[in-house]
């Protein structure tokens, strides 16, 4: 069984960091547009994306978002975390196959009595390119929390 | 055969305003912790959610970044819009069962050479309730596009 435990705000220092990864397949495309509502076939359609300036099908610049929401809501500061603000740049198209990472660092305790915490977000592809940052603002949790990761149900398309 | 239609740079105006809505499943949930890679419970596990402050389970922070998106890419300005930033306030929790609308609305032109557009971005539940808020960023299309939405194959979960 997998576990998830975070990182309750007295514990948490400036300049802590953590990483969390993850790959994009096509499936994720269908998906995304399922759950968004973004049915552009720039994400769905190889044949039209091959001929818009991307050359190719590319993520919803949202699901990088999805990916640094699920590395705060995870990892830094994880369980228990209220997600409050998040800024994002898109830099660089990611494709099907990539992986990213999700590097959180905290950048500042901007609020002792409120727990308050800023987070720089950096998001870079496999081959070590920046393809988006911004930052985040959390309510870390006050307390140790440890949960068991749920397993989700098999999802089959088509 | 459902069309989207976008609003190339030149026929955007400041204070030109559009809505898109989407309802909230508990599949939902479950596609969005799969993609995203955000397995807490908060977001699956409705006994586990009903001891929280939420008193029940609720959406991903993210899930309504993702509709902003889609709203932004199908509707204003549309297909061939390409995303730069994306800045979010989450306010209130959404819910299964909840349906939130995304108004957009063009705050500035920011660049004619560019086609950088500013877009005000507000999103209220069924009951009226600011859930969240924003401003995009965006390259707004040169050209006229009409698309053919895709339809999206069935997914099955479970």
């Amino acid at each position: 069984m997998a576990y998830m435990e975070n990182i309750p705000y007295d514990e948490l220092e400036v300049g802590r960091s953590a990483c969390f990864s993850k790959s994009l397949t096509e499936d994720d495309l269908v998906l995304f547009a399922k759950i968004s509502g973004d049915v552009n076939p720039v994400h769905l359609d190889e044949e039209f994306a091959r001929d818009t300036l991307f050359g190719g099908r590319i993520a919803h610049g949202m699901w990088t978002g999805s990916v640094i929401s699920a590395a705060v809501a995870t990892v830094l500061p994880g369980p228990g975390t209220i997600y409050l603000e998040q800024n994002l740049q898109f830099r660089r198209p990611v494709r099907p196959g990539d992986e990213i990472t999700v590097q959180l660092t905290v950048s500042a305790k901007l609020d002792d009595a409120k727990r308050h915490v800023a987070l720089d977000c950096q998001v870079h592809n496999q081959e070590g390119v920046l393809v988006a940052g911004g930052d985040a603002r959390v309510l870390a949790p006050a307390e140790k929390v440890r949960l068991e990761k749920p397993e989700l149900p098999m999802i089959t398309i088509g």
